[in-house]
């Protein structure tokens, strides 16, 4: 099942930078993980934000939730969820 | 170059019946065509909404606007543009 | 799994009486049938607003989109759709 | 008498741990209390947010008010309320 | 049980006079009744608005839609509810 | 002369208790002075908001501001001022 | 007493252009009789707008509404009203 | 050349209260000695806001910014600018 | 003098075509002379939108709005406009 | 390819002064060699706002948002991206 996701990140200005780069490490793994598992289906950054648009392909609510909220940068985000499923016009056989 | 783009369709309530049948169905046969032509890379329906969330592949702005506004039901849209890069996170090579 | 959906009724002024009250029927039709399935948990309405908070159990994002869509009021109605999960502070074991 | 209740959370990112950890332990006991009294009738996770939709059985408006600004976490919330009624088309009989 | 609302009205254009006249003859009778029950607390116009602000004391939630939904002019208004209580600052012994 | 004017309260997280009682102490006595003045005419608390809705009576605008910005609490205060006048339907004689 | 007031004009597409000249001409003379009475003391065009922002020196908020709700145009305006006063660091003596 | 401008002042709760009073000083100077130069045409205070309407007449764009960045409060002010001019149904000669 | 202008066009649907083909035709003869007149320095069309953003050098708030109230589309644009000046790191000498 | 930027810088009050001025000295510097490219084209103040209107003409959305997270303010913007194309109505040849 998708899920469009739009995160914003704002990082406090007095970040301590080294705690700033152990974060977004972490992020970095925690993402390319869930990449290679196939649940984080596709991410792509807006050009000239400091922000992404997410699909996700969870087995429900809750998993999406988990998910996002296991985010290392999950308490310095904006995030919102969109539901979605198979457009009519898609020429694709299953919702991806 | 990838692009997102949401578009929501608001059709006038009196718009005879026929009319919308023919615009709908010279909209399904446009898409899928640019989605046959790799240009039109992702269509997904938002629940409960009549909208979508949409990523194209084109060469440049000029090329999105033209495929826009050549949408049969682009005089009933409202249409959002946000260009997109490869996230520095992704596992891909290229910026799908 | 659970969706929380507010639905804002906008019925133009000049829409044929005889042709809303038809509608209006249809309406609680398809909702009592749901309700009676399980399917629409619960449903309210918000003081002083031609409006509804409801909340859905369904199978995934695609059977929710069929019972909205499927609304004899759809095209005269706004739409919010969130997902919902079991609240962490929640003393029941499933998500309702 | 019924409401729906959204409450976002926004902890200050520099709250120390155990003040957190404190204020969050006491704020679960206090919605589960109230659960159990019947008074907190719902209480859903909203995915990928820091926050709730919640409906309350109250007997007044200040009643409501009394529960939402004893609530532990009040400081930290935005919260919206919205009165609540028995929809016409629901088929339960009282407002739940 | 007190609520604060806001009711803009928004009369088309092209409402015959007659049907405009009757409607608003109607709606000025049905307030100055509740008025004078004691239910419509206190009615004022908002200065350079076609708008009021009002108070509104009645037994529940219900009550308050039940009101609301009865107006005359009930389709072509905006309405916002505001439930109210007595404040922790004011001079009177009751809510009021 | 009416005002309706909305105050929502902002105290930040970090103010020394000790200053937030004297301030809220100090806020409670210049409200019921006025109150008992008859130009602060009535004071709401909305139901689940750091809120109050309160009607002021004052023989001008330079009043008005006088008394708001001589607030205690004014420095932490978002406000809106909207200027009232007699319902053409209320059965009072006044404006009140 | 001062209010500064912002008025946006909507008038229809399909106003007949008889009538619209008519309004047009009985709105221009409204206003400057206003003017000339010293009630409208200023009013300026809002560069590429069909709006202008006005200054009135009125007695009351009863005044005010009756002057801005007689408008030829009102019920093809949106208008924002916000009381005014000397402002501390004025070099004049009145609040004009 | 007319242009209306809106100034909101937020001044940081803990600014040191000799500094603000400073800066404040110099702001009412700054704003008289313009008043006197006849380039800031009027400025009123707005009730219950810290925050006022004013008018400058100025020869361009260009230095209505050296005037308004050079507000002693630029830094702590939200500012938006409206170009102006002569409406037409104006019973003054100039634009004023 | 520079202003930004943001131009929406929102035609109406049922505007027969050929009146809209001649507004259209005289909106663009119309764009011409002035950037031909070096009047109209840039236009732009927004990727996906009836949209442009103009840059106009005209001589003073007047001018622009005379250029812009003529404009054949006038009517059935939403305008914005924001007065420009030479930034200080451009390194061009003048304010284009 | 032509890029529309809005830029608005938030420099926090307490930034120590000579890093401000380190920052600043970087961004003009780092401004102007993109000038000079060719890439960053124009480059406007808003009257009364600590702001830019800008056009990029870059080969693609990854160049662009190179160039954009590389500003020595970038932490401190908020950022609008608008894809810009040639208009029908241009009278040059190319998309500037």
């Amino acid at each position: 099942m998708l899920f469009h996701v739009r995160m914003n990140v704002n990082l406090p200005h007095n970040l301590p930078q080294a705690e700033a780069a152990d974060i977004l490490a972490r992020e970095k793994a925690y993402s390319q993980e869930l990449q290679n598992s196939g649940k984080w289906r596709h991410i792509w950054r807006l050009a000239g934000q400091y922000a992404n648009y997410s699909i996700f392909d969870v087995s429900d609510n809750a998993e999406l939730h988990a998910i996002l909220s296991g985010l290392p940068l999950f308490k310095f985000m904006e995030i919102e969820v969109t539901p979605l499923l198979r457009h009519p016009s898609s020429i694709r056989d299953n919702d991806s």
